[in-house]
C-alpha cells in the first residue's frame, strides 16, 4: 500500500479540487491509501454524499492554512497547525507515509521539506523538475526550476542526474537527452559555473549528455531534460507559459474583432479547444523536488481536481518506480556522503 | 548629416539585404549617409541598376568575412580586413562617422565594439536592449540580454538607467516603468544581486522603477523596461521568441490536418497573416548595444533588407535623439569617472 497525504487547502481552489483530485486517484489506484489534512468539519463537508473506499482514507485535522505572502521559515516554524505543515511532519514522523502532494506556498513547501523531510544520501540540494509539453508531443523536464537561485557546477551534475532517472523512471524516457541551458551551444559558452558543469556533465557516463541548449530550442522535442539554475530555470518555465497564455488571449481576442472571423474560428472550434488542452499544465502534473528522502510533489496554485490527480499519480509512479534509491546510487558515486 | 556604416557580410540574407536596407533607409531620410563595408566588386554588383543619391553614398573595401563559429577575440585581432572590423574601426578612428549596423556574429561584434569603440564615461558595462512586442500593442525593452553573463547590482542600476533613457528618446515613451526580472514579486525575491539591486534601483529617482518582474508578465504591456543579468536576459529573450515560433508552427500543422480547419482558417487568413507579422522580430530592429561611445545596432543574423533599414532607423533616431549624451548625465551622478 502507498500512503500519500494530501495538504488540502493553500490553493485557489482548495479544498474541494484537492478532496475531488484525491478521490479520483483513490478509485483508479487499488493499492493507494489517502490522508487528508485540514480543517476536518470542512474536510467532511466536501466528503459529504461522494462515493469512495473509506477504508483508504482518512482526515487529520488541521485548521491553520497558510498563505502565499507569508515568509516560508516563519510560517514553518509558527503554523503547526497548519494544512501543510502537519502534513509535512507525518511524513518526516511515520515510516509508512511516503509522499506528500500541495498545492499551497512554494516558498513553505520547499522550507518544510529541507528541514524536516531531509534529503536522499549525497545530495547536497534538492531541486524542483516541472514537465512541459514539446511540439512533437513529447515532454521535457527542466531542473532546476526555482529551489536554487544559485548553484555550483556540482549542484548543476546532481540535477542532471536526479532529473535523468526521474524521466526515465516516471515518465518510462529511455535514455533521456541531457541539455545544459546556455547562452549558445559552444562549449565554452556562459560563465564559468556553466563552463566547468559542461565538463562534469560530459564526464558522467551515467547520463545522456548532449550539450549546450538554447532556450528556443525547449519546446524542440530534441530535448528530455534540461539542466539550470533555479533562476534563469524559473525564467524559462514562466516565460514558456507567459508567451503561450498571452497569445492565446491575443488570437481570442482578435478572432471576436470581426464577424468572419468568428465563423472561420467556429469551424475549427474543436482545433482550438484542443490547442488550449494542449497547453494546459494542469495536464502534466505539478513539479516535483527531487533529492527529498521523501517523495515531495507542488501542485500549480491554481489547480483544479485534475491536476491535483495528477500530482497524486506523480507521486505514486515515484514511488513505486524506485526512483530515490537509483538517485542514490548514482550520487553516491560521486559525492562522499558521511551518515 | 548623420553617417551609418553598414557591415554589409556575415548575415543570412548579406549582403542583398544589407544592401537592399540601406537604400530603403537613405531613400526615406534626407540627412543620412551610409557607408557599406565589404567585397567592393560583390557591393557593385548588388547595387547595379538601382536607385540612389550616390553622393550619400560609399563603399569601403573589405574582402573578408566573420563566420560566426569564430572565436570573438581571435576575429577581432586577426581580420581587420572584414567587414565587420573594418567598419568598427571607421567608427573608432573618423569622428564624421556616427554609428554601425551589423548583423555578423554577436561576439565579435561585442569584443570589437568594447576594445576599439569604447564607452560613454561612467559605464562600466555596455548591455544589449532589445525591444519586443506587447499583447496591448506596445513595446518593452529588455537590458541586458546578453553582453553580460555576470553582474553586479551596480551594472543592474547602470543597464536601467540606460534602458529606461532609450526607451524614451528612441521610442518616445514617457517615465518609462522599469522592472527588475526575478523569481518573483517581493522585495526580498532572488539572490542577493537582485535583492541589493531592488535598493539601488529604489533609490534611483531619475528612473521610474516599479519592482519585481516575474517572467510570465512580459508581455503583459505593464512595463516598459525589464532589467537583468545578461544570462536570464538572453533566456527570457529567447524564450518568448521560440515559444512564439513553436506555436504558430504548430497552429499551421494541426490546420493542414483537417478540410474543415483549412477552410476555417482561409477564412481567418487576414488575422494569420496579422499575427504572425505581429510575432515578426524583423518589424522591431535589432537589438542596440547602450553605454558604448558611439551607436551599435546588431540586427538578427536572419535580417532581410526590411529589417536592416529599421536598424538603420534605430541607429540614426539614437543619435539624433541627444541619447549618449543624456546617459552619461545620469550615470556620472552615480559613478566617479576618471578620463
Amino acid at each position: 500500500m502507498i500512503k500519500i497525504v494530501v495538504d488540502c487547502f493553500g490553493g485557489d481552489h482548495s479544498p474541494k479540487a484537492n478532496v475531488d483530485g484525491a478521490l479520483a486517484a483513490l478509485s483508479k489506484t487499488p493499492d493507494l491509501f489517502i490522508v487528508l489534512t485540514g480543517d476536518e468539519s470542512l474536510l467532511r463537508e466536501e466528503l459529504d454524499g461522494k462515493e469512495y473506499d473509506a477504508s483508504r482514507l482518512e482526515i487529520v485535522h488541521a485548521p491553520d492554512i497558510i498563505g502565499c505572502d507569508e515568509r516560508p521559515i516563519d510560517a514553518v516554524r509558527l503554523k503547526r497547525d497548519s494544512s501543510m505543515i502537519k502534513a509535512v511532519r507525518m511524513l518526516r514522523d511515520m515510516d509508512d507515509v511516503h509522499a506528500i502532494v500541495s498545492t499551497g506556498s512554494t516558498g513553505a513547501l520547499v522550507a518544510a521539506a529541507l528541514t524536516r523531510v531531509g534529503r536522499l544520501r549525497g545530495v547536497i540540494r534538492p531541486a524542483f523538475c516541472p514537465v512541459l509539453p514539446t511540439m512533437d508531443g513529447g515532454i521535457v523536464g527542466i531542473c532546476d526550476s526555482g529551489a536554487n537561485v544559485e548553484v555550483t557546477p556540482d549542484h548543476l551534475r546532481q540535477f542532471a542526474i536526479m532529473a535523468s532517472l526521474y524521466m526515465e523512471r516516471t515518465y518510462g524516457v529511455k535514455s533521456p537527452r541531457v541539455a545544459l541551458l546556455n547562452v549558445g551551444k559552444e562549449a565554452e559558452k556562459g560563465d564559468e559555473i556553466r563552463q566547468v558543469a559542461y565538463k562534469l556533465l560530459e564526464e558522467t557516463p551515467e547520463i545522456n549528455f548532449v550539450g549546450n541548449m538554447e532556450s528556443r530550442d525547449l519546446l524542440s522535442g530534441s530535448y528530455d531534460v534540461v539542466v539550470c539554475d533555479g533562476f534563469s530555470g524559473n525564467v524559462l518555465v514562466k516565460t514558456t507559459e507567459g508567451t503561450a497564455l498571452e497569445l492565446l488571449k491575443k488570437l481570442k481576442k482578435d478572432i471576436y474583432s470581426r464577424t468572419l472571423y468568428k465563423i472561420g474560428a467556429l469551424l475549427m472550434k474543436r482545433m482550438f479547444a484542443d490547442e488550449k488542452e494542449f497547453m494546459n499544465y494542469q495536464n502534466y502534473g505539478g513539479s516535483v523536488l527531487l533529492g527529498t528522502s521523501k517523495t515531495v510533489v507542488k501542485g500549480h496554485g491554481s489547480s483544479k481536481a485534475k491536476a491535483v490527480e495528477k500530482c497524486i499519480e506523480q507521486a505514486y509512479r515515484m514511488e513505486t518506480s524506485g526512483l530515490g534509491p537509483a538517485i542514490e546510487e548514482v550520487i553516491l558515486k560521486y559525492e562522499h556522503y558521511q551518515d
